[in-house]
């Protein structure tokens, strides 16, 4: 995925709320500071904390001092809630209360386009540590949202399930802000495999010159018959083919190549049998 | 989603290992066995850790006490990987050393691919609390893989990161496992990185002595100065270690190598310098 603009994806994720209902451990309000700053959330509203505040918050917030703050502390969760749009319970898969239920990838998608395309607001309401959210607290939401998980164990606790909302929070917004900024590199975003080079990829026009060389030189190394070379053209076309080569990768090949031509004609000496070193050969590398 | 089988998706899973490396403290180590439990991989690696075992690993495992019987201690990072065909190194997203890098989803569809289509082993290598994977340790991974956090903070702890790493784990074996169920759905899954090979792929441990090899060879035509390789081994190890060798390559490469060994030293000999030929040399390719 490119780079996009960390201030755009902070803006959106402001709009998304976490709201935590009767949290007994500070401990787990520190972490889902730290969960939310990480991935940009920035907005934690307490509805009646059992313990607040106190000095695990600050220990496991890391450094998060700016969203302790900014912490809202509230006495019900309609309070927390009364001006959103888009409300989210999270609940495990097997409720007595049947309901929409989302999963966590769809769920945050769903947050971001409501907060991107219709400037809405979006609340995800985390439960106690010990039996999660009542079923009235649970009709307050629009949708349930669940984490898959294992079903022959499924014990996220509260911290972990804040912190993979928050990841699908990001990677919502992070795909909405590039969408917006090149709609037509949208279509295909999610199931890139995209990488980082400090060099740019040699084209197909340069490979096209790079085959004739390794094929060249293994003919004149005797490795391959050019009258009969069998399959080994078509495993090196296979071979390179899928590594995509970088430019400084391209030329550091093809100077071995070279290098093995020179040795193999004569034109190149070692340098015990010459006078003067070849250590200027090593620019390439 | 709709329901998939937890066993399915968790037999896929026993082939992805999480590698923690010189992990300091405890809870850490307790921390990932409870994220990887809750999304179903099962397979630990600890290499050398520094408080080991110790009662903060169960307590905060919370009952994954299965995976704890099932930890592996190992010395090095190489014993750790040697059998793995695809490995990650865990990576902020500026390093010196420039990599193919990728976010954590696509890494993740990458490698249910690579186990579910290909019998793949796959490891993903976490680094020491407070100063990550070295470049060796990361110049050992074909690929490094990056969390997308907030770049205005971006401090994700190692159980944060293998929780949304195992995350994203089972997001993929699912999609997999869902999509082997209805081909229709498949449609879209062969166009992307995968291609069948009809050789099984080489392990860590062969590449552990390809690299030697290749390294000889370019310091006996003085290529490389081995005194003062500069950059070299590494370029060539990121270069072969995101192409993924099969057999056949590996030995054709090898082949060449050798070759070039012999003409340089002078036990080959081009064949009109010969009596007799060398096709019998063509048999690899």
């Amino acid at each position: 995925m490119s780079q996009v603009d960390n201030a755009v994806v902070s803006a959106h994720l402001s709009h998304v709320r976490i709201v935590m209902v009767n949290t007994t451990l500070p401990a787990n309000i520190g972490s889902a500071l730290r969960a939310m700053k990480t991935m940009g959330l920035s907005r934690l509203v307490l509805v009646q904390p059992k313990t607040y505040p106190h000095p695990d918050i600050d220990a496991l917030a890391a450094g998060a001092t700016d969203l302790i703050e900014q912490i809202e502390i509230v006495p019900t969760l309609q309070e927390a809630i009364k001006d959103c749009h888009l409300v989210f319970g999270t609940s495990a898969r097997s409720r007595t209360i049947p309901w929409p239920l989302l999963d966590a990838r769809p769920a945050a998608e769903k947050s971001l386009q409501a907060v991107v395309q219709n400037q809405q607001e979006v609340a995800v309401i985390f439960g106690r540590e010990d039996r999660g959210l009542t079923n009235e607290e649970l009709a307050m939401a629009n949708y349930h949202v669940t984490i898959p998980v294992n079903s022959d164990y499924g014990v996220l606790n509260v911290a972990q399930a804040i912190q993979v909302i928050c990841y699908e929070m990001r990677m919502a917004a992070m795909a909405l802000t590039e969408q917006k900024k090149d709609p037509e590199a949208a279509m295909h975003v999610t199931d890139e495999i995209d990488m980082q080079w400090d060099e740019p990829l040699v084209t197909h026009e340069q490979m096209e010159q790079f085959y004739p060389h390794i094929e060249k030189m293994l003919a004149e190394i005797e490795f391959m018959d050019p009258k009969n070379p069998r399959l080994l053209p078509l495993r090196l076309r296979r071979l390179f083919g899928r590594i995509q080569l970088d430019r400084m990768e391209y030329h550091l090949l093809r100077g071995i190549f070279s290098r093995v031509q020179a040795l193999n004609n004569g034109t190149w000496k070692k340098s015990t049998d010459k006078t003067t070193g070849s250590s200027e050969d090593q620019s390439n590398a």
